[in-house]
């Protein structure tokens, strides 16, 4: 019997229980006491059902026991962003309108949990329909801050100890930023690696899958157990998938090669951000060439904002107005604004969005990764919205694998992410080089 | 180049490819090459496109040239039964009923193909509606016999040098019969490991499906590959499925109990195939425990027949009732006898079924696997039906994972299969057993 199972990574939990040193009902068990003793200050989660999480790492010891096949992520809990849908728990998607809502369909990525036998935890709590309207999760790091959104809960729920794991989804900067606010890995593959059935519909060019945990090597796990290609997803391409594993486990042949924007909206950093990332860019010296991209790219901000918004009111046109009156005050203007976006404005945006795809095939060639703030600096103080997303909405746009690691902490002492941003569909070596540079700054402390 | 790389095994072409010594684009035209020689006297295709497969061979190849990821099947050719359902092909269930049907739809097992990087080849014929009545595929070994069925041009495809690759569907022996009378593997894993999602449903409660391939390796790696837990496939589990690949290589850690049941029917044997069996059993000698079950279990030959036809009956009642004229002669009585059923008549079978995997539940703590033949001998005349699938129906009943090598000959030289049949779940460990049988038998010739 291992002491505070809730704090080991799912690797090390694996390996606990492979070894006989753990069951799984223990780690859960664990998970679910650091819940109640934490969670009251935390609300990291939507739903919670202690009995039915017991159950089933009941099974999966029962499993191991008997000498019957073991998965990836055999016993290990896993937090679900409240927007994705499974038999026998509510998803209720951060609105009353959703209250109590319940499903027969199961997600895509949520049958790829169970056969990895991992244990569902429950829901982590979301923004009001995953966009900007925050529900009542606290920063662990500081309660009075915000662990960031729109997958407020699920790095929450990581960065407390409630689980090693965690999934939520970006559709502009949900899964990079929460994971820089609360100091976890972030880690938000390829668009299209992950299939998007089963959840909360928002934006169907934009929604992007992603993954938290306390370690690179847990978020490729999990990234490498939830994807797959999946034709009822429309942005799931019919092709092998990169390794996130391998990649993440894997020495970078040669020192990579870094690029750092120089983008007008970098003035939004806040001063001790600056510091922290003038002090890394000084380390990695020459492996970083600084440039100032053409203003087009800065363009895409705006891009961003008109496929989002057209697309939400559209797929959730029923939503608002059937249900208007239980719409945020946060949220009523952007629809607003959204149901005045033209189709013709959508259009030119998609097309604006597809050139921004081309700039970035291109782009890798000479570089393994960008390398970018996160986030605007440290977790906003709480009531004053889940922070700014725009470092990360140029990448998430053209739906370039990004990952966000917690090497710096900002001046009133909560973490703040360093994010590396790669080439389509060359996740593994993003990682690989996400690893290299932990390393080589762990060297330089 | 390779010589003749449509003899190749999957595992073989795989490591061809990856040592540079092959090309996907050589790989299909190669086998292409074969279909143009050797199918108009077999007959194993009711769709192929050899425009549609080079085309997806040269997309693999431009992956691999372009170090993206690349799957377990990267650029194998793969045969699918005409009841799985594709995008781009027609699925037309050998029915003129069927006649260029295409769906938008995809089966699972399709998706599970395409993200592995496999070559999906075209359609392989089936009999009418995966029941009855033959179509026009011959034995690749002696074309005035039958290749078996219901999976008649799977198993003659692979057994012609066609494809590495193939897959079936067995609802009583529909993959165990035709692999032994073509001379290929076959291998059906247990019930509810592979989807049968966009699969023609015959039988809710029977339908399985199978993998053809002429190594064990070969159908293991392929099973791996299309299993997976989906919720919208009833009888799917939502556990870690058995490694297949893992078992087709293991050493059997203790010599294999084996178990032989002297059943009634097991005078439907023919002369040449029990002299086979014989002399099997021979060397196997202790191995192997001859038992005499209790008549209960040959009545669930009966059992088996109730549930099938009052099924199909049911689900494809739609069909008979529009298409009734357009139905064989060979089906029609089948039809006509199954909807005199009574629910039940079908109720009771059901708990007959459910009391037969209660039996083999317990079965298996003493022996590793039960051998029995895979058909009643040589495959018959052409023209004569696809052979007697009893020695068959206990185990798929039950739902037990049933494989079938090609050890024997019979007195016209036509091949005849040896089955071993595991545990629910244990696949991995009948397949270990399996390469045991494989390599006992052949120290011992």
């Amino acid at each position: 019997m291992i002491k505070d199972a809730y704090t080991l990574s799912a690797a090390e939990a694996l390996s606990a229980c492979a070894a006989g040193r753990l069951t799984s009902v223990q780690l859960v068990q664990s998970c679910l006491d650091r819940i109640t003793e934490t969670d009251a200050g935390i609300k990291a989660w939507a739903f919670l059902d202690p009995d039915a999480a017991l159950a089933q790492a009941t099974e999966c010891d029962r499993i191991r026991k008997a000498g019957m096949p073991l998965g990836p992520l055999h016993g290990i809990p896993v937090g679900l962003k409240d927007i994705i849908d499974t038999a026998r728990m509510p998803t209720q998607r951060g609105t009353p309108i959703f209250e109590g809502r319940q499903t027969e369909e199961v997600a895509r990525l949520v049958e790829h949990l169970r056969e990895a036998g991992a244990v569902i935890m429950g829901k982590t709590v979301t923004t009001e329909l995953a966009f900007v309207h925050a529900n009542e999760t606290r920063n662990p790091h500081n309660p009075d801050h915000s662990p960031g959104g729109s997958s407020s809960g699920s790095a929450a729920a990581v960065a407390a100890f409630h689980v090693p794991l965690a999934i939520g989804t970006q559709t502009n900067g949900s899964v990079i930023r929460p994971a820089s606010f609360c100091g976890t890995f972030g880690f938000k593959p390829t668009r299209g690696v992950i299939s998007r059935n089963g959840l909360l519909q928002t934006s169907v060019s934009l929604d992007q899958v992603g993954c938290f945990g306390r370690t690179l090597a847990d978020v490729a796990l999990l990234t490498d157990v939830i994807g797959s290609y999946d034709h009822r997803d429309p942005v799931s391409f019919a092709r092998p998938r990169p390794d996130m594993s391998a990649g993440a486990v894997a020495e970078a042949p040669v020192t990579p090669d870094l690029a750092w924007f120089d983008l007008p909206f970098n003035d939004r950093l806040s001063d001790d951000a600056r510091e922290g990332f003038d002090a890394v860019l000084d380390i990695l010296g020459p492996q970083v060439t600084r440039m100032a991209p053409a203003d087009t790219l800065s363009n895409l901000v705006a891009v961003q904002a008109r496929i989002h918004e057209y697309e939400i009111a559209q797929h959730q046109a029923e939503v608002f107005d059937t249900h208007w009156d239980q719409i945020s005050d946060t949220l009523k203007p952007v629809i607003t604004r959204a149901r005045q976006i033209t189709k013709t404005e959508y259009e030119d945006a998609l097309a604006v969005k597809k050139s921004a795809e081309d700039f970035f095939a291109d782009f890798f060639v000479e570089f393994d990764a960008i390398i970018a703030p996160s986030a605007a600096g440290e977790a906003p103080v709480f009531g004053n919205g889940t922070g700014d997303p725009i470092f990360c909405t140029l990448w998430t746009l053209a739906g370039l694998p990004c990952v966000s690691l917690p090497l710096l902490v900002g001046a009133t002492g909560l973490p703040i992410g360093v994010q590396l941003i790669g080439s389509v569909e060359k996740d593994d070596r993003l990682l690989r080089t996400a690893r290299w540079l932990q390393t080589t700054l762990a060297q330089a402390d």
